[in-house]
């Protein structure tokens, strides 16, 4: 068996996961909450088992939810996508991000990933023959984009950019400035986007969701790949969607068919009806930047140096005034001998780049992340 | 945008139950139960999630559910799969054949098929650079398989070949003395297979399943797809699994990982519980016997010829005794004017061969399937 993959190891969320169990650490590693969505939300779940919604839905998700999706988008952001033609439901933004990717990239053409970025990107472009250019961003300047850097990148099998705001794992957001930007690159080209936008809601210091769509040049050629796992505290019920326009949805769907045909019933149908209470979403920023605010009093006299997330819920730390270990080592070495897992951010460069950086998930309970700190702070 | 999948429309199971619901038509097309599970599997998810088993399961799958996965297939075959390296929990059974083939299938290398066969193995093997060869199988000779004439498809670019059983559409299965065939083929080759195996539990008159996993040449190289939604009457929440020898489970894990990466976390726990007392699946066959056996009286009278299905929740008749129009267009005049919707066979065939036979999906309430004969012994 000649592998497809031969240079893909576990997952680090797995691998970091598992040491954190196995060594009973406090696991800030893996990006989930620890504690539970609203008792809304299941009633609402076991609502429709019980009322027998348990066959397959529709290949593009039930209408109900993909109404109230667009229905969202056009009250937050004044863009329209058609529920019908332009919203699919997948199982898990992981899926919607595969398939936009399947749909787009042709043997040989290339992708251009900023990274650091997410470990699903690079696998899924290779998978389908496709070749990923990485732009280089660094803490040195806040890991801003240089688009002249994202300009010279381009040749003529580029296929796709592929962006993410807010930042996992750097916390950063796109600002409008940086559409304006990416709108200038694309314009006249045949380059598709994919916009990981699945932190959409976990935005802070009253900072705007700068997402894909809202530029016009930009949406016309954008897959949006948004998660409600991430957004109501359920990324283990695996529910995401795509919003492109109708020919892109269309491609789309040809793979979505194929890759998984339709996502769990019951639950499309409890957040179908969660979602008509914008309050739900609304209060999201307010309580995640509660969450990072809680993190980083819990860190602020510790060695650690960093510049507060701006969206997502992870916060990134540089630990240069602790130790010159590598970052992966002692992401290792913290889970086992301080009970405190993370991620070490090199995991996410394509030739692992050791900044010194590690990267904590603040989606804990307060008293997770106050004995997190503490430990943290002895350091 | 260049499609990849210029042929691509929709699955006809998803034209037939829209055009089924649009005339009121009673539903026998698209393969899933009118009537619900077991409440006892609702309360098992309702209780999960209450106890809020609601972030990301393991990539793998919860640990219980591959443990009581591997006891069952131990129990029923005498054949043993490791829980923790051998056993793949996915988010249906659609996901583990295009992972599955995703992890087999390179640029150029040849997919044997078995036509008819299940419309999503073609678009699999494409989208991942491959090329389909069928084998075509035929009613006249109650679709057996000529093992000489596969082996006579094989060259020295065959990769894989996909099997299922119980057969969807025909509803035949496989006999031992197919798999020593199948096995004499492929024993000195580097030829992988994978086995849908989706309607395992659905199969009658006593006959046994012939699981790929049985014959110990085939089981080393052998991805076995699995479903528990076509078992348990709960099709809409998409968990399957794939069984395959370690070196093949971390090449399909590769692929997962970044498909899906996992599956509904509740109703893992739930289905773990579920399988515990092999009632719930020991008592399926002779379920669906009785729902096969109730169609057949109820079509006993009309003009349809058919060889009763030896399993799957599918029967096929042929039609023409009462008309030489073709499948397809019957099938949706019959939609339209008796109220039956079917699916016609030719969909299954790449080339859409026309036998003039159609499919009846027979996981129906018994009203419905009495309701159905009497319209379609009108004919
Ligand atoms: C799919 S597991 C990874 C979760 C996550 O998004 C992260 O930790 O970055
Ligand atoms: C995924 S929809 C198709 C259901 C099915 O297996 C069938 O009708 O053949």
């Amino acid at each position: 068996l000649i592998s497809k993959q031969p240079n893909t190891g576990t997952t680090i969320f797995t691998v970091m996961s598992k040491l954190a169990s196995e060594h009973e650490a406090l696991n800030l590693s893996q990006g989930f909450p620890n504690f539970d969505c609203s008792p809304k939300l299941t009633e609402l779940v076991n609502h429709y088992l019980k009322k027998g919604m348990n066959q397959y839905a529709p290949m593009a998700g039930i209408q109900s939810l993909r109404e109230i999706i667009a229905q969202k988008v056009s009250d937050l952001y004044q863009v329209n996508y058609h529920p019908e033609s332009e919203v699919t439901v997948v199982s898990g933004a992981t899926e919607a991000l595969y398939a936009a990717i399947t749909a787009i990239v042709h043997q040989g053409d290339e992708v251009i990933l900023l990274e650091p970025c997410y470990d699903s990107y690079t696998p899924a472009i290779t998978l389908n023959g496709g070749i990923p250019v990485y732009v280089t961003l660094t803490p040195a300047n806040e890991y801003k984009i240089d688009w002249e850097i994202v300009k010279s990148k381009i040749t003529d099998k580029t296929k796709l950019i592929i962006l993410n705001t807010p930042h996992n794992p750097t916390g950063t957001v796109l600002s409008e400035e940086d559409l304006n930007c990416l709108a200038d690159i694309v314009k006249d080209t045949n380059i598709f986007l994919v916009g990981d936008e699945v932190y959409e809601h976990i935005i802070f210091d009253g900072l705007s969701h700068w997402s894909l769509l809202r530029n016009p040049v930009l949406k016309e050629r954008s897959f949006i790949c948004g998660s409600f796992g991430k957004t109501f505290h359920v990324t283990g019920w695996k529910v995401g969607y795509c919003l492109a326009p109708k020919q892109l949805t269309e491609e789309f769907r040809k793979v979505h068919q194929w890759l998984t045909f339709s996502t769990v019933t019951p639950i499309q149908y409890a957040l179908a009806d969660f979602l008509q209470e914008p309050e739900n979403y609304l209060s999201i920023p307010q309580f995640y930047q509660e969450k990072r605010d809680k993190f980083l009093t819990c860190i602020q006299d510790s060695r650690f140096t960093f510049t507060p997330a701006k969206g997502s819920f992870f916060q990134c730390v540089n630990y240069e005034r602790i130790t010159d270990e590598n970052d992966y080592d002692l992401a290792i070495r913290l889970t086992k001998e301080i009970g405190v897992a993370s991620i070490p951010v090199s995991v996410f460069y394509h030739q692992k780049n050791d900044f010194k950086i590690l990267r904590f998930c603040f989606a804990k309970d307060d008293e997770t992340l106050e004995k997190a700190g503490e430990r943290l702070s002895k350091l």
